[in-house]
């Protein structure tokens, strides 16, 4: 490790000195964020609604790349805005979903919205007794737990494939009916696949085909949803 | 929306029935996915616990191209090692980050490790109330007030460049000395800058260079040092 003290190497003036001088909001570089993705993007194929969720998905990655591995089932948007305008409770397959979740975002669209109305078992003990004695993942009980919840529910995987399949289980064996599936788990084991059978399946979906996803364009999707719900009021 | 209902048009064998046949835990899976990423990377750059970071890193991406943009100082692996078992506490930009980071592998290496000792001060009122007055980002003044634990302490940055800026600033002019910092915001605005800046300076690092980055990455940095740490014992 250098023992050099840094005032001796260092007379530059700080960066964030420039956004003092001229202040820019977290909402004015929000919106300064999007037109560098418009200009970066260009064309595309997706309609205005579908348009406005994948441009925050893209904000969330900073991956313009992504763009080309995102599907909505024709449904998506109608069904995520009656679900979100109805209240539909939330299946998040992570913590990190649950607490990226912005509450009054969605009390904007519905106030019926608390924390409590988010749920996630991935942490509760009774699932992981069950992933121990199984030898299987604890995502998998999760979502078993959670039966009540993704009938009719708003279903979020930003991490865990293993759920993702079992919740597509329950779909073709146990007519299990969630509202919307956003279907984004990460990963190297079972991912792809799980996706695919969620998109063979005839549920209202947002997915990211392949091995990308992750919990903050989970959330990224919701917050986009919900703004699209706002919108067409 | 289609009115088909599911057991017309689906006979087919749901995937999760092959993993209730031959079960695999989720560390089975994670064991499984490493070694997927060891085969398809192939030869690298880095020495083996900064591999073994980097590794956790494109795990939790599933995006092996961000390996380019990794880098560490030179110090960055001590220094880590050092901190966590000194039990420095933990500043976080978003609190998905907080909600990320496993206390029990925090524990693991000092049990001094709690929930209180990793902070996120962007939900905090004061700060809220201040960014509002300034027009600035909130992630700035969040930055600001956790002053006494980024001295000394270690530094996440999966989200706010304006944040991290906001420390660089305290580095070159106040004194403030970060044991280390993992220097991942994500973003079109003030992102790339952040990084450069913060690499230039004299404190040890990890970062990721461009507009990537993100919360889980930043989680999957702690984890991994953690594992580090536990295996220098």
């Amino acid at each position: 490790m250098s023992e050099k003290p840094l005032d001796v190497n260092d007379r530059r003036v700080p960066l964030i000195h420039a956004l003092y001088e001229n202040p820019m909001s977290g909402r004015d570089i929000e919106t300064r964020s999007f037109e560098i993705i418009d200009q970066e993007t260009g064309s595309h194929r997706f309609p205005p609604e579908q348009w406005h969720v994948v441009r925050r998905m893209l904000h969330t990655t900073a991956d313009l790349g992504l763009m080309d591995a995102v599907k909505f089932s024709d449904d998506a948007i109608d069904a995520a805005v009656v679900a979100l305008r109805y209240g539909s409770p939330i299946y998040a397959d992570s913590n990190m979903i649950r607490t990226g979740i912005s509450i009054s975002r969605l009390r904007q669209v519905c106030p019926v919205y608390d924390a409590d109305r988010i749920v996630c078992f991935v942490a509760d003990p009774e699932v992981a007794i069950e992933a121990r004695e199984k030898g299987l993942p604890r995502s998998l009980f999760a979502v078993r737990k959670a039966r009540s919840v993704l009938h009719g529910g708003i279903a979020l995987f930003g991490n865990a494939p293993v759920a993702l399949m079992e919740l597509n289980r329950m779909i073709m064996e146990d007519g299990i009916r969630p509202a919307l599936v956003v279907a984004m788990p990460v990963g190297f084991v079972h991912v792809t696949e799980s996706k695919d059978e969620l998109m063979s399946l005839n549920v209202p979906h947002v997915a990211i085909t392949g091995r990308r996803g992750g919990s903050p364009i989970a959330v990224s999707v919701v917050h986009a949803l919900c703004s699209v719900a706002m919108e067409r009021k």
